[in-house]
């Protein structure tokens, strides 16, 4: 396909929103056609799966958790990402499969194998073109969040965004090819920096 | 486990809600131990899935429908089903994995062996002990929905229940051990009767 897909990784608080917002910036001034879309969401459906995932008073099985994120993903995929990359836009998703390897199929040991079964039928088999995972402490993360009221995910413990963080690494080693690691616990400015050095190589 | 699960199968407008309830009130009578399930639902998160496959408003492709039928029963499989079977109750669902197969699968073209592979996880491998398809005519679940509004299955043409239908016949060729035919044309207290027959043996 034309365009470019671009993932944003890393634990909740690390910077991937600001960073997206500042590299869609960027490259909106350079003229090029860019669609942000975010997991879980982005689509009518997506969004409505999301209230789900997010509500912080259902109680919701991991293997149910893993589905509903496969769902939300199916639906972006096929209703925003595969049209959007077939007219040569660069797409920037916050959040995609990797989250999936590493939320349910490693903190949550549900296994990657069996994560990977489903996601790879979910997605139709579509990889970004580059993932950029920033890279911060859970305590960092933490602090950064303040008194902002946390959703059910958020409200993990400490040592299961340690396990988040322990997972990402595991998985970059798996593909080295695709994976970008940024220091997340740099200035804003800096990080972003960086992420255009890597982008520049790419487009 | 100690209970038996049995399931409901068959278009929209079979019968197999009141056939559920005759059953149910059958067995209660004889002193058993019953759960009605349905799907999607059954759970407090299964009915928010519900509620987003059965909107007649919702966009959803089939791939996304076949992954939200999976989350659903994944919460229903861990929640109700499995402690309810080894609590040694007879756990009645109308509707299971073989509408998957036979909707997603067969009618919606996603194939059978990807409903498959993403079921068997869902599931955790549970399968039903007896499965009661209850057979009619598109023609005659037309004629009994009557005036009643469509929700968004509901409404497909007559050709894709005609599809399902066929899609059912296949799945039961496969599956001799585990399905019992119905003739679902008969009146209602006939089928009450053959689903007893049936349902005597395996208790």
């Amino acid at each position: 396909m034309k365009g470019k897909f671009i993932t944003f990784e890393g634990i909740d608080g690390c910077g991937k929103t600001t960073q997206i917002k500042l590299l869609k910036e960027y490259l909106f001034k350079k003229g090029y056609n860019i669609l942000v879309l975010r997991e879980p969401g982005g689509t009518k459906v997506g969004e409505k799966i999301r209230d789900i995932l997010l509500d912080k008073d259902n109680f919701i099985f991991p293997m149910t958790e893993m589905l509903l994120y496969a769902s939300s993903r199916a639906q972006l995929v096929s209703e925003k990402i595969i049209p959007a990359l077939q007219k040569g836009k660069i797409v920037i998703a916050d959040r995609f499969v990797d989250s999936s390897y590493v939320y349910q199929g490693y903190a949550r040991e549900l296994g990657i194998e069996t994560v990977k079964v489903v996601n790879e039928i979910a997605t139709i088999g579509i990889l970004p073109d580059i993932t950029i995972y920033i890279d911060i402490t859970p305590e960092e993360a933490m602090k950064r969040r303040g008194k902002r009221e946390a959703d059910r995910l958020e409200k993990e413990s400490m040592e299961f965004h340690e396990k988040v963080r322990e997972g990402y690494v595991k998985l970059i080693k798996q593909h080295p090819e695709r994976f970008v690691i940024i220091d997340g616990m740099q200035e804003i400015s800096k990080v972003h920096q960086c992420i255009i050095t890597v982008i520049k190589k790419y487009l």
